[in-house]
């Protein structure tokens, strides 16, 4: 069979130049494109990593698993750990698991059987006592987003407590102190973390503050029923921190059916701002996730880990986030608390 | 090592509990699933896909390729050939391309080296003649959303064409008849496909209707650079069709940033209706994408045709689209034409 080589020699270039083209990582002129291409097919060439696999002893392809790659924040994720990977030459392979248990483990079941060289794992699911297990035996895992409890593996998360410091300083700025925070609940890392640390900034501007806290998963779905909840309790809030794009989203469908305006009756602060918030009907201000950096840095921390080295396998990496101000935040008056409207929604 | 019969044995439940809870099609109240997760690690049980993949010959899982999953249409498209593919009880691997060939040919690679059964291919770059070829070789290949001429493999798309005519229908039927559209290219089905239904549509209409095209990638960057070509060229339009949801992102940007309302000074339909049109500033009136119904009938399609039926391998499926009617849309008036604001931009 054709290797590389002959390719490159028909096609009149160098191998290096067929390589990198077929990698993706050069430009060509049509006409040098057209000659590589007629050279393949001439030849019947066909790119072999298995080959280059057995003779290294490395599959120089990756696992991610992700729960649900139609949430906008995982399908960014995932293409920043795709660029990544690309970037160090490796492939990846990507799988959803909408959080089932037996996909889960079959997955990190792959890196044990050695048809991926190592995965990056994400769950949002709190129910994990097998998964730990099964992560110890795979050994080379990173575990990404939220955390896994009793799993032997180097971490990496968004600074979620600074996330929510940063909405709560926000909104105690502008007056506020009677807040709404929808989330997750504290069985998971992002749920704690970033109600606490929003809820510390908020008690240091205001001691006296009054704070609700909704929990659910991070969809539109439970993002509605939360501010309905919020809403059909009674106690005044004058603003809201929905803790992911999804929750958002539900919330500014409740107060757009109800009447209630935004900023001028409830101010919002964000969470991911992956989705296109600037687009909306109120540009919404939010906590914006490093998606590009957790990329490289969780590539990076599969390649580059010694997984003989315990304390490499104890670490936590915590990634910045930004708060990017649009015009969802309005100074408080007495006048505009979300409750006050709901008996007259327009 | 445990098997699946030893794990249930041992949680006091039958074998087929276990295996449906593993694979998430079945809810347990949360003492059976302590039990079993308490088996599973008391036993050191790993559920063992290849092994069953051995003993019938197949791998059972399918391989998706598509060209950039942070695009909200092909995350989409994969969330739901995952669902479908849970459905019908095979795993899914995803793949990433971002249009490069020797990606591309190396996951075709995948199924003639049986570590998959098949593979759904979506790639949305013009340049393919070695793919088509490599395509016929892997024999097990359905080819999605955009064509690669030359493939022997069953097609199936939306229906383009008719996305281009509801488009267009809708908006002559408010009395546009100068209207400018942005896409892809005809060298891509898609782009060919939704212009010239949406052409038919409108001269049909009004048959000296003027019609103006750009064209490009579908990304934000490209609506944007298009939008901006429209408008300096000063040939005015009073409606725009915009081809995809980043075109639709791209042009609104730039009408924003010229002052130009939506649909006061130009009516706009869009294209996929993935992204949360209906929050934006404007909700944007567009074709959407029958997402759901083609991940399952790619799913079908890939575990169901007869390989060894040349007619099967000749056929071209088109799922219908619909039209999302919103607010961006208005009737025509002889002043709303987008290029009069250009010079007073607000």
């Amino acid at each position: 069979m054709a290797n590389l080589r002959d390719v490159a020699r028909q096609a009149g270039v160098s191998a290096a130049t067929v390589s990198r083209w077929l990698n993706g990582s050069l430009n060509l002129p049509e006409q040098t494109r057209t000659a590589i291409q007629d050279a393949i097919q001439a030849l019947n060439y066909r790119p072999n990593p298995y080959a280059r696999s057995l003779s290294r002893g490395r599959t120089d392809t990756l696992c991610m698993v992700v729960p649900d790659i139609k949430v906008p924040f995982f399908a960014a994720l995932a293409a920043a750990v795709e660029n990544a990977s690309f970037n160090r030459e490796v492939g990846l392979q990507l799988s959803v698991t909408l959080n089932r248990p037996g996909r889960e483990m079959r997955y990190l079941e792959s890196v044990a059987a050695r048809h991926v060289d190592g995965v990056i794992f994400v769950t949002n699911h709190a129910e994990v006592a097998p998964l730990a297990q099964q992560i110890r035996k795979a050994r080379r895992v990173v575990v990404m987003d939220e955390d896994i409890p009793g799993a032997v593996a180097p971490r990496l998360f968004c600074d979620n407590h600074q996330g929510g410091r940063l909405a709560g300083a926000h909104l105690t700025r502008h007056g506020h102190r009677q807040i709404a925070a929808i989330g997750v609940g504290d069985d998971m890392l992002s749920g704690t973390r970033r109600f606490e640390g929003f809820r510390q900034a908020v008690l240091e501007a205001f001691p006296d503050a009054e704070i609700q806290r909704e929990s659910g998963v991070y969809t539109i779905e439970d993002g509605r029923r939360m501010t309905q909840a919020l809403l059909n309790r009674g106690r005044p809030f004058t603003a809201l921190f929905a803790m992911s794009d999804e929750m958002v989203t539900g919330a500014l469908q409740v107060f757009a059916e109800r009447g209630i305006r935004v900023p001028q009756d409830v101010s919002v602060v964000g969470f991911d701002d992956i989705l296109p918030l600037d687009m909306f009907s109120t540009p919404i201000t939010a906590v914006r996730q490093p998606v590009e950096a957790l990329g490289q840095k969780a590539v990076e921390l599969l390649l580059d880990t010694d997984w003989d080295d315990p304390a490499a396998l104890a670490v936590e990496h915590l990634l910045p986030v930004t708060l990017i101000e649009r015009s969802s935040v309005a100074f408080v008056s007495t006048k505009n608390q979300a409750t006050d409207q709901q008996e007259n929604p327009t």
